[in-house]
């Protein structure tokens, strides 16, 4: 199986080959694998920054735990999740929806209305909490996509979300820096791709429930 | 490319075959697919669920705002994230690491202090939200393992967690329901995966910045 073959491969990269970068092409085809991911309501709340430029790089380093791969990889991927959602939002949505799928916008309406309902009865910080968790699925398609194209990835929670929202711009535009990913080629100094995976074994990570008694056994 | 060829075929099944039934075989590819999911620090700090019984998922179908795959799925799968994390939790993950490496458990006990120094960081609320991001990346590759496959799947947050955690019995064992996804294979009857999948254009869901200039033109 393609899949399982190339999470294998795949580990977090530590040190990138800094003279080796991933091609146009090649990016494209992680583009469409982020573009193609699922959201709640298809809404995509999240804009993807996809930094090249050294200096800055040179400037998140420190607020990224000085971690080498901000610098050293060959691209650096900011996921940001939109701070709120709003009926403009989802009225961009719907009319994406009438475009794409040649529906009349009226006919639609009453699903824009049925999601802002819902996003309603959250509060503020479900809201909030809920936007963040939708770049996660962006992240996991970004590292499946790179990994069949063997291009290597290390995803990151290890920065200040702060200070990268300051340093990129990102308050005005309403967006937060939520998960970020450097992508490119393992540097050849890098062995922790040696070290087996550590991985919870199935028995802690699963439960079947086939015939359910009063409680299941958790 | 396959991911993409996949990413492609996928679409969130309204309506399944009840006759069809996802085989062992192919649960223990899905299975290690979620298991070889990223997480941060690597703690997978969730438990996934997979409910064959009717009974309880007739039960659970209507604290699902009623819809259909929750019962006419071949596998209803709950991820659920824990809803604290311990030094506990570090403690068994850097032996669980000692083990499949084979490094000495003291060698390895400075990261643990290091992971819990950094979770001491974190507020109860902004622990909560991160443990209950980790498992969007889980459903993500078992969604893409499953369109692998020609499995079909619908990722859902349309559900009454709570509901779930009672009708589960999930808080006695410090759990939440996350999010759930059903799988199985498409009814003749659903049409949906016909019309054409609805997703941001590409200039309005990335940014490439090459050269930053004092504030980046999001």
């Amino acid at each position: 199986m393609e899949l399982l073959k190339n999470l294998r491969w795949r580990y977090a990269t530590k040190r990138f080959d800094t003279s080796k970068k991933v091609s146009t092409n090649d990016l494209a085809k992680l583009k469409e694998a982020i573009q193609l991911s699922v959201s709640s309501y298809g809404l995509q709340l999240y804009k993807v920054l996809i930094i090249q430029d050294m200096e800055l790089r040179e400037e998140l380093k420190p607020v990224s735990w000085n971690q080498n791969q901000i610098t050293e990889a060959s691209h650096l991927i900011v996921f940001c999740n939109y701070t709120d959602v709003n009926s403009f939002d989802i009225e961009e949505f719907i009319q994406t929806t009438s475009d794409i799928r040649g529906i009349d916008y009226e006919k639609l309406k009453g699903y824009g209305d049925f999601i802002n309902s819902k996003l309603d009865e959250k509060s503020d910080d479900q809201k909030r909490n809920w936007l963040e968790r939708q770049p996660y699925i962006a992240l996991a398609n970004l590292l499946m996509a790179s990994a069949e194209l063997k291009i290597d990835a290390c995803p990151m929670e290890g920065f200040e979300s702060e200070k990268y929202n300051e340093i990129l711009g990102l308050n005005e535009s309403g967006l937060n820096a939520c998960v970020i990913a450097a992508i490119g080629y393992r540097s050849p100094e890098d062995q922790s791709h040696k070290f087996p995976k550590i991985r919870k074994p199935a028995d802690k990570l699963f439960e079947e429930i086939e015939h359910f008694v009063t409680t299941p056994v958790i």
